[in-house]
């Protein structure tokens, strides 16, 4: 197959993943006397930290992503393949194909990324969908649409209120960011259109294991943020660990931890449940891992040495919510890298950098992450920023704090029509409290024996 | 269950169907004084004439649809139910759901409009897929889209040139338009974007049973329109019977007729194969037909009385492309209604004007179709408009047809912003030849084993 480079080639750099690393690479490498083949299970490249508006329906998936193709279509050295990564041949430096196609190397960088953790319970994944992928944030969508329009038919009082409570498993900005938007569709955008219930009445409940939201966040934002949660409507419960999710349901107990309160296990009936908890890296880690001896982290990370490559294998980097990396900085202790999409981006340029370093025989550098910041929104008019400045950190919230959040995520969209969309969306959404993308291609799951046209 | 009228309750009228006929009623019955309840099985009313868009990748699913449910807010006089509808007691005036849930009527207009038709060839549909519902058009964009995905990597000539062959069956307006924005996506939206062939190698086929594309229209726009669509790159087929299809393509018979020309099979292998030949009354129809001793016509049309009630049963009205119905004018013979969609607007108006009549006890009227013309697009720059006139009629064709087609379809898409997305994107692919919703949710049924985050 054409995919490996012809005797006399140059470099060829394999890439796996379009997220915010692998695009990254990519385009570092736009001007490299190289060949780079970037190979992506979907189609598309995805702004990530705006899936929760898609599965909110306040957007469209369109609007949040771009073929990762055509980003490519200028860089002449890229050759992109939609594929299937299912293993890794170091001794021979070849990446695997799902079909058994073999792809050689002369430098790897794998960008895959992170994938939902159920920590052990994989049967929550059927009741509890998490939010990665679009196929994600479609079959939230329909989880949250399809809740009320239950809600509609449904006559027992009790059943309804079950499906008309909400729970967001999880206080990262992810969880945040579902809990405060589906309080906002429950109070306003569904208003006056059922006729049996008012939708106002729903609950949201928002679950999080640890003693506050935003955990990465300074603790003064996260008191912020839950008290302009629990003001929007949002049920908070904080030192909550879920012990059961079904498909009625979910259990969590509270207490019984080392400072002796007792244990307190509550039920609650809810058809609608996200799991917004716990990632854990690619499987590709673990069998990369595997093909190299090497073992992943307890959050199915592979280690990296400071220039991003992994030990003993200076042709293999790794970047992104994979790489279990470190920040390098003059004089201080290395500290760990967040996994947020700045530190994909600047692992993705700074091992793009050390690939070239590498290829012309020069040592390589040490990753040092510029850290810019924090923020998370938390429904409309709301956010909260944490920055780093040089003068220090400046932390802001409310209003200006939303707006700061919206115009830098405008900002970071690929594409100038996806700008403009998402801005006329949420001028709309702002003005009207609608929401554009309310339509789920699919009917009733319920109802799913289709017999009418 | 509360969908039921209470015992004083004003007269209930249940409406099934929010497609363009039954979306039409219920608006018209927007200050009687009844109770309606709309049963739709999605969530959304479908603008069905630009499905095509979605289905190559031009608009994103929102920009077509809008929530049913929203669309009456409103309109108090009506509750929206998403449910699917399977069977009917009309001696207890009464429609059955899926989950066995009765809905007691004293009028019932059913809207349930038309499904794909195989022509007895229900393992066809398979590896053709029609093009009726949102959840088709994303089945469509990902065949297409993958097929491209999957010729970048195969090396073998012969296996890629299966891959970059595209069908459409049945030359009415939505094959055409198909087949017209095919060529367009291979020959400039992909562009560049491969390194392995060029997109615009692929072939697009247009196979039509009849002796003539767009049969709707007058000859010579026919002609027009084929000539069109050849100049574009379209390989137009005609006379043509598909007599098989499977996972690797098709076969067609051409002569064999009673002209005498020899029967003449040939095999087209294809990875995209799109049905637009046939529709068939949704099974509703049937099923309703059944309950009352009356059958469907061939195409599974329930035959209707001058005012769309069912024969012996004023208290049900047909309306859309379910209802075999004619057009009445005076000093006329009657005309049967074609199936688009101002026929099924029309007969909305008209059945719910007669609902109205007949809980007055006043006569009903018949249905009077007022013909406003027939439009196609075949591409860029390209339609055919054969407008009726006080006149006489209008025919043109080429750019100003184009325009015509464009903003004649911005104008009866529901919902401002819409309009101003579908505009913005039509404007943004006219200049770029990019579309705007080149994404896929899922990964590549091929590599559907998913292994990496």
């Amino acid at each position: 197959m054409s995919t490996s480079p012809a005797p006399n080639a140059r470099p060829h750099i394999v890439i796996i993943g379009c997220g915010f690393g692998g695009l990254e690479a990519t385009r570092a490498l736009q001007r490299a006397d190289v060949d780079i083949t970037v190979i992506e299970r979907t189609n598309h490249h995805l702004f990530q930290p705006l899936l929760y508006q898609v599965a909110t329906a306040g957007l469209a998936a369109p609007s949040i992503s771009a073929p990762s193709r055509s980003l490519f279509r200028n860089q002449r050295n890229v050759t992109t393949l939609m594929a299937e990564v299912s293993g890794f041949a170091p001794a021979t430096r070849e990446v695997i194909l799902a079909d058994g196609q073999r792809i050689g190397y002369d430098h790897l960088l794998v960008a895959a990324g992170t994938t939902h953790s159920y920590f052990g319970h994989d049967d929550w994944a059927a009741h509890a969908p998490g939010l990665k992928t679009l196929a994600d944030a479609f079959t939230v969508r329909g989880k949250v649409l399809f809740a009320f329009e239950a809600a509609e038919r449904e006559s027992d009082p009790e059943k309804r209120r079950a499906m008309l409570t909400f729970c967001v498993i999880g206080a990262g900005p992810t969880g945040v960011e579902m809990a405060g938007t589906m309080v906002e569709i429950a109070r306003h955008t569904l208003k006056g259109e059922f006729r049996h219930f008012n939708p106002a009445e729903s609950r949201v409940l928002l679950i999080e294991g640890g003693s506050r939201v935003l955990q990465a966040m300074p603790e003064s934002l996260s008191k912020k943020a839950q008290s302009h949660l629990e003001e929007l409507g949002v049920e908070v419960q904080l030192n909550a660990k879920v012990t059961a999710i079904d498909a009625n349901g979910l259990s969590f107990q509270t207490g019984g931890g080392a400072d002796g309160t007792p244990a307190n296990v509550q039920r609650v009936d809810s058809h609608c449940v996200v799991w917004a908890a716990g990632v854990t890296g690619s499987p590709l880690g673990r069998i990369l891992g595997e093909a190299l001896g090497m073992s992943v982290d307890r959050a199915g990370r592979l280690k990296v040495e400071p220039d991003l490559s992994l030990t003993g294998h200076p042709e293999i980097s790794v970047v992104g919510d994979l790489a279990a990396a470190m920040s390098y900085h003059k004089g201080k202790e290395p500290k760990p890298v967040p996994g947020v999409s700045p530190g994909a981006k600047q692992m993705g340029r700074t091992a793009a950098a050390n690939i070239l370093r590498r290829l012309k025989g020069q040592p390589t550098e040490q990753f040092r992450y510029a850290d810019y910041g924090n923020l998370a929104t938390i429904g409309r008019n709301a956010a909260v920023v944490d920055l780093s400045t040089p003068l220090g950190p400046l932390r802001f919230s409310g209003r200006l704090a939303w707006l700061f959040w919206l115009f830098a995520h405008v900002y970071f969209l690929i594409g100038f029509r996806n700008r403009l969309i998402v801005l006329m969306d949420w001028a709309s959404a702002y003005g009207t409290y609608q929401r554009s993308a309310r339509v789920v291609p699919e009917t009733s799951p319920e109802h799913r024996p289709a017999n009418h046209g």
